[in-house]
This record gives structure tokens, C-alpha cells and sequence, in this order.
């Protein structure tokens, strides 16, 4: 959810444009209002945002994104490892960058993978590289030895056209300077094991892009999150397909349920999910279910498929709050941020928010919309102050001075 | 003020159900909006959320509840001081806590109180114990010596049958250590001096609880709180029935307005507030009138009793309104924290704020309450923001910046 009125589509939304009959029903009997995931007008990733919407607050524990891919792809992170998020990508001869996912390849990706796997950074003693491909197009790259630092540039120049950049320590340090060459050596490596590799090569004869290289950004290591058991006294689990939330829910100690279906791209089982959602609530007393769709659907500008994932998203809804008792459980539905289809980026806007359950007051909006929650009843609160009115609802949070 | 909506009274609250109409009049003509006491979903106590009403930042500012309420009693503390709030409670041979407020104990207890204040904890050299009864079962102790700590935790264990709690230090510091070994001395020495006490014996033939001890809890030093009149460059006056608050407007160098007939419980003198608030503000520019009765109904979950308190505030609220000329100056309304009668405890709501006065948009709302408020023309603000609000209307607040 997130988005602006659109001048060609009358001036709606794609969530004012979608049939959502389950979301309107919670909406009209629970707390309904404008949720920002960092602050007013501050553009979050999608890692920095679940952070805070999970009560982290991510000034005092983001270290990158790198490592919560590396952690959610299941890879067991060392506190001297550093790790990078990487994307399959096709440069020219020149190293420029044509396509940062490789035409979004999905086939052939676990075949180049195991290819990449197998490289060693020779030229820097005592580092050794884990390289692991998670979803479509991405995966995680740790470096793993003493003396290396995560102050190190991306390799990912950000844009298509743009040269592939090398990178460097961003504070001079022996230990940056280290990384730095593992990186550099790791990505030449990778062009020089991807660019004859038969996968590729069946691309190319496909009209393909190639998957020729691998570009690291977000270098981090792991973060030091407190457990959400320990913040929240909450037995939890998180139903997601992307490596990210993965990695959030495996640093706090929160069970990452596997759904078979769940793939963290746009065709996802909402039905599989949902039915875990309902499952898990059985022994767990707080459960977060992630969908990307609608994401995705922003990011690639696309209305029409934004309106579909959220009416997806609708009949997900509908199963939870048709199968749990809304008299005796909570269930809350936001956004980590905006991706609004006219921009095809995050942008800075609120979300909307919605609570129902047991003795909330009802806001009576007929159709949730950004419009109608920006008047709800809930007013406008921060992504950070999410959890505890969610655990003061459940009764569960402990009270603040005497 | 602050309820959640209830089932069994056709879903409205306290404050919908009352009759308020000196409220709704300064509510139609003012800024309208929900007050978060520290946060959204934070469960304050009364103690932190009445620092954040006055413009005190509790997260800098709060050392314990104990000397707040010493302060209230009257007992000039020392910057060495540890005070205490405790309790006359009823505990049976095992020290097994039957009630925490001993009945809520009104009658004797003044008695009983002049035994146990000649308690001299003689174990522990150089540390003297002051002992003042206040409101009902309410008390504080102060250990006054060198070498004391607040780092102790409470003999109170907080619920109903438990055990007593022994005092022991958090941080493993000598001065901790001394001073919990004194705390517990004092509470042996209560037991010693109050079992076999007259006005015991005449409880316990009426079948009444006996009051035969005293419970500790909230150790804290002196709160360095910068004066009310250096902060806001206002002369202020406070009147209330309560130790607490008294206590805080003493550490902020606000004036105790002291009141006959203010008792800090559900039977006060609601007309003689008001005139001493009107009184009050002929040599004062700022007069804080607080009022407990709401919150003990809600503790109580008495509906009916919370709804007369409301009607009754409502009153003293017309009283203020007439009187003052709200032409020229400002009347503010609000709560600390919700207690909601349904739950009987403080919960993590927003609560409903009424500014009126010259020159403020008018929220057209036509009755006072939680859903009103959540949706009026002030949004949704937080504790510490009430302050800036209220003397920057009052014209007299200092540019920040240039």
C-alpha cells in the first residue's frame, strides 16, 4: 500500500482502484491512520523500515543490508564477517552496466551460482568467500576472515549506463583496504567464470541478457538486535520469501516459518500463506506475514499488476480475519514504505495502518484508501511506535515509570 | 479522560456516556486532539506522564516515584536522600501480602503512622528513617545518611498473594547493599510495631484488614529538575490532593496551592478547586488543577463512578470557564494517562486535549470524547509537546533559531 492519485486513472490510487472488501472491513471496525515508517518525508529501504515496524529502532541497529540477506539466506554470519548484497548483472566489454539484474533472471541462476560459488580470493591471505544466490536475480556474498571492515564502496554503480566502480576503503583503514581488494578480486572473478559459461551462452542464443557479473552493494556486518522475546515477551514467527526479512526475523530470534509457495516475487501463494499465518498462531502469539508483490508492482511502474497484488493481498486478508476470532486477537496491516507506480521508487509518503480487534474503537471508514487513513482515527504515528501500541493492545507491554 | 469504547454500554465510553457540556463548549471552540502521555502505546505512570504534561523530559529528568511523593509529603530531601513510596498492607503470619492497601485504610491511620515513624533502623549506623503517612494507605519513607543508594529493589511484591519481597541491591554496590539491608530492617521493625497495635486490634474486630506492615517501592534520589519559571518564564501555582504531583511541582519550583476539602480521592471538593484555581490566577499567569477521580474509578473498573468523576470535573470545567474570561485567557484540558474501566489499569491510549482560548481555530466538535478527539483539528500530539503549544499561544515562548 503507499501511493499517489494517479491523473490517468481519475485520480486514485491503485488501492482506491482495487476491490479490497476484507481490508475495508477491518478498516471500518479497527483504529485506522497514517503510518511513517522512519519519519515524515524520509524515504526508508525496505531493511531500516522493517527494523522499526518490528521495534528496532534502525539509528541504533542497521549495520547494511548485506548482512540480513546473508542471514536470511541462511548463511550462519561470524561477527568479523562482512557481507554484501549481490546482484546478477549484465556489463559490456567496457564494464558498463546494461541490465543491474540481468533481464531479472530466473532460470539457469542456481547453475551460474554453483559456478560462483567455487571462486577464491586468492590475492588477500586469510579471506575466504561464501557466495550464495537467494531470489531471481539476487543473492549474498560474505567475506569471511580477520582484519576486514565493512567501510568499504559498493561495486554497484546504482544505475544502467553507468561504469561498474571499484571500490575502495571509505576510511582509509588497513582492514578496508583489505576488503576492498577481496571485493574488486571476488567481482573479476565472477565476469571471468559468467561470461563463457554455458548457461549464458544458451541466454545469449535466446536474445537473453547475459548474467556476466556479480555487483556487491550494502556491506555489513551482523547486526546486534535485542531478541523480540526479550522487547516484547512475544513468542513469534515470520511467514516471508525475500532473504531480507529473513535475516530481520533470524537476527531477533524470531521462527522464520517456511511455506512452501512463498517466493517473495508476484506470484506468491497468499492462500499457502495465509493458511501458515492461521497455523502458526496456534503456538505462537505473534505472527508477521510479508507479501512483496505489491512492491514490485511499484517498482516496475506497473498499475495495473499493483491493483492485482493488492486485491491478492485483499483475499489474504480476508482468510486471516475470516479464520481467527477478531473478539480475542489482533490483526494489524501495513506497509514497510511507498513505492507509488508513478515514481517506480520509494518514496517518502505514509503508509496506511490498520488495527482491529478486541476493544479498539471503530473507525468507521468504508473504504481504506491513503485518503481515509490519513483522517482515521488513528492520526499519524511512526513505524518505531508500532509494536508497543500493538503489545499495550494485547496487554502485554510493561508500564513506564509508577 | 481516555477509555476504550464498551461492550455491555453500547460501545461508548466513560466520556461519551457522560454528560459534559462546559467540556463540549470549550471543546467547539478549541484546538481538539489526542495526547500520547510519553509515545503512542507506551503505558505510562502517573509519575512520568505528569513530568511530560509540565514539559519535563521523563527520560531525563525521572529518578523514582518514591521522592515525587516525599516531596508532595512535605519532607525537605537532601541530595543524599533515598525515598521511598510505600504502603500500610496486610500480610499474614508468613508474610504473604492478603491485601496491598490494607483495606484502603482511611481511618487510624494517622495512628498508626506516628507509631512506625518512630521506628530508628539501628543496625545499619548513621542512617536516620522519616516516616509520613499522606493519602489513605499512602506513604513515604526517606533513609537519610551518608553512603545510601536508590539502586535497592521494593519489598512490595506487586500482587496479592505473594510473599514480601526481601530488598536487595541491583548494581552489588556497598552503598546499595547498606541501604538495602536498612529498607529491610525498617519493614521488619513496621511488622514489629504494628501487629499487636491498637488500632489494628479494633480493625480486626470490625473485620477489617489489619494494617500490619509496611511495603517499599520506588527508591529514588531528588529529581534536578531546572524550575517551571526558568523553563517557561511563568508564574505558576498548582493545586491537587495527591503527594505525587505535589511532589512535582515542588522539585519545579511551582507554587502548592493548598486547598481544603483537595483530598486526592473520588470525594473532593471539585468547587473549591475551582475557585482556588480562579483565585489562583490573579497573582499566577499558569494554574494546574489536577484531579485524581477518574483514574481510581477506572483502577476500580467502576463505569458509573468513572462517569459521575467525569461530570463532576465537568463541572469545575463550567466553573473555570465562566469565571475566567476565555476572551483573553487560556484553559487547557487533558489527562495523564487512560486508566480504561474495562482493563483497571493504565493503558498505552491516546488521551483526549481541549485547548481554548483567543484566537485558536474552533474543532466544531460537539461532544467531547476519545473518538472526536482522535479525529479533531490539534492531530494526534505527545506529552512533552503540551508545554511549547500552551506558551507559545500564551505569546510567550523564545525563538528557536533567528
Amino acid at each position: 500500500m503507499g501511493d499517489r492519485p494517479l491523473i490517468d486513472h481519475d485520480y486514485k490510487t491503485p488501492l482506491e482502484y482495487a476491490n479490497t472488501p476484507n481490508m475495508d472491513r477491518l478498516a471500518k471496525g479497527g483504529l485506522v491512520g497514517s503510518l511513517d515508517p522512519i519519519s515524515p518525508g524520509v524515504r526508508p529501504g525496505s531493511d531500516v523500515a522493517s527494523l522499526a515496524l518490528l521495534g528496532y529502532d534502525p539509528s541504533k541497529y542497521y549495520t547494511g543490508r548485506g548482512p540480513l540477506e546473508a542471514l536470511g539466506a541462511g548463511i550462519d554470519l561470524g561477527p568479523n564477517d562482512v557481507a554484501f548484497r549481490v546482484n546478477f548483472a549484465t556489463v559490456d566489454d567496457e564494464f558498463r552496466v546494461e541490465d543491474r539484474r540481468a533481464g531479472r533472471i530466473r532460470k539457469g541462476a542456481s547453475k551460474l551460482a554453483k559456478s560462483v560459488a567455487e571462486i577464491r580470493v586468492e590475492s588477500t591471505p586469510g579471506v575466504k568467500s561464501i557466495f550464495k544466490s537467494t531470489v531471481d536475480h539476487r543473492g549474498v556474498l560474505v567475506l569471511r576472515g580477520e582484519k576486514l571492515s565493512r567501510m568499504v564502496t559498493d561495486t554497484d554503480p546504482g544505475d544502467e549506463g553507468l561504469k561498474l566502480v571499484i571500490s575502495r576503503a571509505t576510511d582509509g583503514s588497513e582492514e578496508a583496504k583489505r576488503t576492498a581488494a577481496a571485493v574488486n578480486e571476488f567481482v573479476k572473478r565472477s565476469h571471468e567464470v559468467l561470461r563463457e559459461h554455458p548457461v549464458n551462452q544458451e541466454r545469449s542464443n535466446d536474445g537473453e541478457k547475459s548474467a556476466n557479473i556479480i555487483l556487491t552493494r550494502g556491506a555489513g556486518t551482523r547486526p546486534d538486535l535485542p531478541s523480540f522475546k526479550s522487547m516484547f515477551d512475544l513468542r513469534a514467527g515470520c511467514i516471508t520469501g525475500t532473504a531480507m526479512v529473513k535475516g530481520i526475523a533470524t537476527a531477533a530470534g524470531i521462527d522464520v516459518i517456511d511455506v512452501r509457495g512463498a517466493t517473495g516475487s508476484v506470484k506468491t501463494d497468499y492462500e499457502a500463506k495465509a493458511k501458515a499465518a492461521i497455523e502458526g498462531s496456534r503456538d505462537k502469539n505473534f505472527v508477521v506475514v510479508h507479501v512483496k508483490a505489491p512492491d514490485i508492482a511499484g517498482h516496475d511502474a506497473d498499475f495495473k499488476g499493483k491493483v492485482r497484488a493488492l486485491e491478492e493481498v485483499d483475499g489474504l486478508v480476508g482468510h486471516v480475519i475470516d479464520e481467527v476470532d477478531i473478539g480475542a486477537n489482533y490483526v494489524c496491516l501495513t506497509s514497510d514504505h511507498a513505492t507509488p507506480v508513478g515514481y517506480g521508487y520509494h518514496t517518502g509518503d505514509p503508509v496506511p495502518v490498520v488495527i482491529g480487534g478486541p476493544d479498539v474503537p471503530a473507525s468507521r471508514v468504508l473504504k481504506l484508501s491513503e485518503a481515509s487513513a490519513s483522517r482515521g482515527n488513528f492520526g499519524r504515528v511512526r513505524g518505531i511506535d508500532l509494536m508497543p501500541v500493538i503489545t499495550d493492545l494485547m496487554g502485554r507491554s510493561k508500564l513506564y515509570g509508577s
